[in-house]
C-alpha cells in the first residue's frame, strides 16, 4: 500500500493546538492504515497579517496534487475591517469544490451539561448561499449602501439534498428536515427546497428513498424547535448560512463546542474541521478541547474509506467522555489539551 | 382627549385568536386611558387565497390615515411555492416604515421550563437585508440560478444603532452586543457593524454614551452563546435576518415562544406583534397562549404614551405566570386562551 498524505493547516489560535492532538490519534492507529504523511501547510489570519494572503496558491496547489486529505484547524476572524483579507477556509471549501460541511452532533449521557437525545447531523451546502462574497458598495442619497449577493443554484442544492437524502437513508431513523425561509426568499429558499425535495424523483432513483421521511422547517423556527425538542431532528439539510448557524446552535446542546467534527466533503476531496473558532481567548495555554479536531480526523479516515480507524478513535473519545474524568475546562474539567490527547490514544 | 384608534390585524391561525386577548387586556384598562376604537382590517395568507392578495392598499391607507397604533396577529406561511404572494407582515413594515422590531425576551422565575436568568432585548433592523425581497432566477449552463440581494444601508443601520444605544442606556447593565458576520461578509456586514458602533461619535452625541459597553459576536456564535450563557446578554441589535433568528432562539430560553412580544416601531408609527406564528397545527382549538399578543399590546400602549396602561398590564400577565395555575399547554397547563385571557384581565 502506497502512503497517505494528509495536508495539516494548523490555521490560527487553538487551531495550532488540538491539530497535533488529531495526528496523535491518527499515529496511534499504528499500522492499520497505510503509512501517514503530514504535510504541514500554510493558511490563516495571522499567515495574512505576515504576508498579505490568508490563503497561499502553494497550499492550494499541495492539497490538489500531493494529498489525500486534510485537517484544518480554525481561523481567527480580524477584529476590525481589513483591506483584502478574505477568510481561507471559505475560500478552501470552494477552491476543492468541498460542497458539504457534514456536521454530527450528538450527546454522550454522561456530560452533565448536555441534553439527552440529541443525535443529528447538520448538512451545510458549503459553496454558495451569501458564502459567494459577491459584495458592492456604493454612496447613495442618504450614504453608503452596501449590497450581496445571496446564490442559491438547482445544480449545488440537488448535490447537497442528494448527499441529504443518501445519509438519511443510512440512519436509524431516516428522518430528513429540509431548513429554508422560503416565506420571505420565495424564489432563493424556494429553488433549495424544491430542488431538495424533488431528489426522490430523480431519474434514477426509482424508490430508493421511499423509507426517508420528509420534513422543513423555517430556519427562525427550526432552532427554536432544536433547542425546544431536539429529538425531533435526524438529518438537517440547509443552506450554508442556516447550516452555519444551526450547526453552532446543536453544538450548544451537547455541552461545548468543543465536541462538535465536520467534514467538508467534495466528490474527490475530504477535510476534517472542527466546528468551533480559533477562540483567541483561550489559545496558547494549553487548555483548548481537542476532541472535536480529533474526532474529524475520525471523520475524515471514515470518508476515505478507513472506518475501521474512524470506530476506533470514535470509542476512544467516547469511552474518554463517558469516563468523564479527563476533560478540558469547557467541560467543567481541569485537564490540559496534551492530557486529554493522552488519554484518548492510550485508548485507541 | 380625543379616542385612540387602534387598527386590529388578526390575520392568521392563531393570531385571531389571541388578538382578542390583547383587546380585553386594553380595555380592562378602562378609563386609565382615552376612549378606544379598534377597527379590524384585513390581511393574511388565507385572504390572500380568497382574494388574490395578502395586503389591501385599503388596510395600508386606514393604518396610516386613521389609526394611532396597531396590532397585527401571525400570517401563515405557504406550504408550497404560490404564484403572487408575498408576506403581508414583512410588507406592513417596509410601507409603514416601522423600521425597528424591537423583541425583549425576560424569563419569569416560575417558570419551570424556562433558564433563569434571561432579560435581553434583541433590536432587529427590520426593513432590509434580505427582506428587501430582490430575487430573480436565470437558467444557466446547469439548471437554474436563484439571487437574492442582501441589502444594508448606512441609514437604516445607524437609526437601528442609535435605538440600539438608547435602550442599552435606559436599561440598568447598560450592555449592547452588536451581531453581525463581517468574516465572511465583510462589506454589508462591515458596514452595519462599523455604523453602529460609530453611533456615539455622531454629531450632537457628546459623550451621551460613554457608559454603554459594547461588545460584538458572529451571528453563529451569538446564537451558541445565546443557549450557553444567556445572562451575558443585554442589549443585542441585529440585520433583520439575524435578528429573526436570534429572538426564536431567545425565545426558547424562557419556556415558549407564546410569552415574547414584540413591536415594530418607526418614527410615528408602532404595531405590536406577537413574535409566535400562525400555529396551524393548533388553530381553532382556543389552546394557544394569549400572552405574547397581550404584552405586544402593553408595548405598543408604552410607545405611545401609556406607560401606566403598559406597566398594569405587565404587572397583571406577570403575576399569572408567577402563580402558574393557569397556563396553557404550551407552558405545561390546561387552560384555555379564553381563561388565561380572563385571570390577566380580573388582574388589571
Ligand atoms: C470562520 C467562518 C468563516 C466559518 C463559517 O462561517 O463557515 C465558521 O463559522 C464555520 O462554521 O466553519
Ligand atoms: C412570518 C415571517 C415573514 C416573519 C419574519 O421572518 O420576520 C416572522 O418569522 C417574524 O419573526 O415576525
Amino acid at each position: 500500500r502506497r502512503s497517505l498524505k494528509i495536508g495539516m493547516l494548523p490555521a490560527d489560535g487553538i487551531g495550532r493546538e488540538v491539530l497535533p492532538g488529531a495526528k496523535a490519534a491518527i499515529l496511534a492507529l499504528g499500522s492499520s492504515i497505510p503509512k501517514m504523511e503530514f504535510i504541514d501547510l500554510l493558511a490563516g489570519f495571522e499567515y495574512f497579517t505576515k504576508t498579505g494572503t490568508a490563503l497561499p496558491d502553494e497550499t492550494v496547489q499541495i492539497l490538489k496534487s500531493e494529498c489525500d486529505c486534510a485537517l484544518f484547524g480554525a481561523v481567527s476572524s480580524p477584529s476590525r475591517k481589513v483591506t483584502g483579507y478574505s477568510s481561507p477556509i471559505v475560500a478552501l471549501r470552494k477552491k476543492m469544490d468541498l460542497y458539504a460541511n457534514i456536521r454530527p452532533v450528538k450527546s454522550v449521557s454522561i456530560n452533565p451539561e448536555g441534553r439527552p437525545g440529541v443525535d443529528l447531523v447538520v448538512i451545510r451546502e458549503n459553496t454558495e448561499c451569501l458564502y459567494v462574497k459577491q459584495e458592492t458598495q456604493t454612496v447613495g442619497e442618504h450614504g453608503k449602501e452596501a449590497r450581496a449577493t445571496r446564490l442559491i443554484t438547482e445544480r449545488a442544492s440537488r448535490r447537497i439534498g442528494e448527499l441529504a437524502f443518501k445519509m438519511a437513508l443510512e440512519r436509524p431513523r431516516k428522518h430528513l428536515t429540509v431548513i429554508h425561509k422560503s416565506n420571505v426568499l420565495s424564489i432563493t429558499d424556494g429553488l433549495f427546497r424544491e430542488t431538495v425535495r424533488a431528489v426522490p424523483t430523480l431519474p434514477g432513483v426509482d424508490g430508493k428513498y421511499d423509507d426517508v421521511t420528509v420534513a422543513e422547517q423555517l430556519v427562525d423556527s427550526a432552532v427554536y424547535r432544536l433547542f425546544r425538542e431536539p429529538e425531533i431532528y435526524d438529518v438537517m439539510v440547509a443552506p450554508n448560512l442556516y447550516g452555519d448557524i444551526l450547526s453552532d446552535a446543536a453544538a450548544a446542546l451537547v455541552g461545548s463546542l468543543g465536541l462538535v467534527p465536520s467534514v467538508n466533503a467534495g466528490d474527490s476531496f475530504v477535510m476534517g474541521e472542527p466546528v468551533h473558532g480559533s477562540a483567541p481567548d483561550i489559545a496558547g495555554q494549553n487548555i483548548a478541547n481537542p476532541l472535536a479536531a480529533i474526532r474529524s480526523a475520525a471523520m475524515m479516515l471514515r470518508h476515505i474509506g478507513y472506518g475501521d480507524g474512524a470506530d476506533r478513535i470514535e470509542r476512544a473519545v467516547d469511552s474518554v467522555l463517558r469516563e468523564g474524568k479527563v476533560l478540558t475546562p469547557d467541560l467543567g474539567g481541569k485537564s490540559k489539551t496534551s492530557e486529554v490527547v493522552d488519554e484518548v490514544t492510550k485508548r485507541i
